[in-house]
């Protein structure tokens, strides 16, 4: 049973691991540095233990103690329990969805564990964006994709605003960092999957035809500003287009990255 | 010619419109107040200008003239410069597009006009994130959608951060809102469009098979939190769902709304 700690002081530093959740560059050093990652509402917290991440510890008010009962019935880790407003001074902002958990990452798995029996995977290049990688992950998960890689320079998906906009997904699907730029779509059809980038190239192909036939696919995901690298352009098996009715009438040919993965993984996920 | 205004002082009265644009709520009354709105970026403050909107006045620092000269050539409306620092000051935060413009609001269109000519329609109802709403009508846009239809509380496509993930779609599409929710899509049935309501109910046929054969249809989507109203769910003429792969393994079992809006939007631009 998580032992509860009555907090009275901000400057508390048993609360190390919450400070100033609202500051990007402080976070990630921070949760690189000790290696852990926060979990936000009790839903998200309730999925990152049951995935099996070991909690460090719990903070919340006292009224969010019973919801998450079970969860700390079975867990050794200290639970801080604070005020409100005492939350919000040592987290920067209103934590309103009151529950936080800080848990211990783990070692990243290999390429070929993540895809061992995976079917469909999405590989992520340059996406900067906590927000997308969480709803790409969300997006993933719900549309039946096995596995999602990651370019070295994609966002955190365990960063706190990945984890909350993913649902949790980033805890269920199995991930891991892609250490080799420069040739990770070659070696992906090294292991018997089509590379299928999603690009508006020229010579790209509505992604419906993209992905016929295919068996085990990789879908490859540009940034939000510039799409895919050159490198990644040219080294996919296929470049392939979501079609745009009739945006170019309202000054818009393109969808931004968490729409296009939306609608890619609906159609591969439904390839004959 | 836009007269450029040199300001050297974070104080300066001129420049009301553009105060502590961080802060949602004192943005959304002095907005509402002044029947202003603003746009961020040059490539969104230009499309602002060509769909007709008036600019009260622009806000940027030297290095963005050349950019937007033409834009200002044609344009009476004051542009104040200033420095970086001076502008984060005003705003509240690093401007990193550079250029922002204040613009006269225009009033709402009829129902009526917004769906003339329309055969494919988006009808949000309590969708209450501009983040959401704006990435909406990026999508609508894109895949071919003519017009979006807004209940009575869902969030203002004019607010900044709406236009600027909207790419300035919210510019091109026409919209409206709706002022009587309760007859909403009925009314719509009468003026012969087939209300395909999104949702998670047990009834839902896949979104593929709604759509199947209509002509004019509307695509109604509820809120992030909890969906549909009742009301609408009942008074829509079909239900539809968004077929989940697998996603139940990973304890995800529905889309967000920006991601369901775009493959929704995708397979209805295809119907038969």
């Amino acid at each position: 049973m998580a032992e509860l700690v009555q907090i009275t002081t901000a400057d508390d530093p048993r609360l190390a691991d919450y400070r100033d959740l609202r500051d990007v560059q402080l976070r990630r050093s921070l949760e690189a540095e000790h290696g852990l990652f926060l979990a936000e509402g009790e839903k998200v917290v309730r999925r990152a233990v049951e995935a099996g991440y070991a909690p460090r510890s719990f903070l919340m008010a006292p009224r969010w103690l019973d919801g998450l009962g079970d969860v700390l019935e079975r867990s050794d880790a200290p639970c801080y329990v604070l005020s409100e407003a005492l939350a919000e001074q040592v987290t920067g902002f209103h934590v309103h969805r009151g529950a936080l958990a800080s848990l211990v990452r783990r070692p990243l798995p290999t390429v070929d564990s993540v895809l061992a029996d995976a079917r469909s995977v999405l590989v992520l290049e340059d996406v900067v964006d906590h927000t997308n990688v969480g709803a790409i992950f969300r997006s993933g998960a719900a549309l039946g994709f096995d596995a999602v890689l990651l370019a070295p320079r994609c966002a955190d998906p365990l960063y706190r605003r990945s984890v909350k906009v993913a649902m949790g997904a980033v805890f269920g699907v199995p991930w891991t960092r892609l250490d080799d730029w420069h040739g990770a779509l070659p070696s992906l059809s090294e292991r018997g999957f089509t590379t299928v980038a999603l690009t508006l190239a020229v010579d790209a192909v509505p992604v419906e035809e993209a992905v016929a036939g295919v068996d085990k696919v990789a879908l490859v995901l540009g940034g939000e500003g510039h799409g895919l690298s050159a490198r990644w352009e040219e080294t996919a098996d296929r470049r392939a287009i979501i079609p745009m009715a009739r945006g170019r009438e309202h000054g818009i040919d393109s969808l931004n990255v968490a729409a296009a993965t939306a609608v890619a993984c609906y159609v591969t996920a439904r390839r004959a």
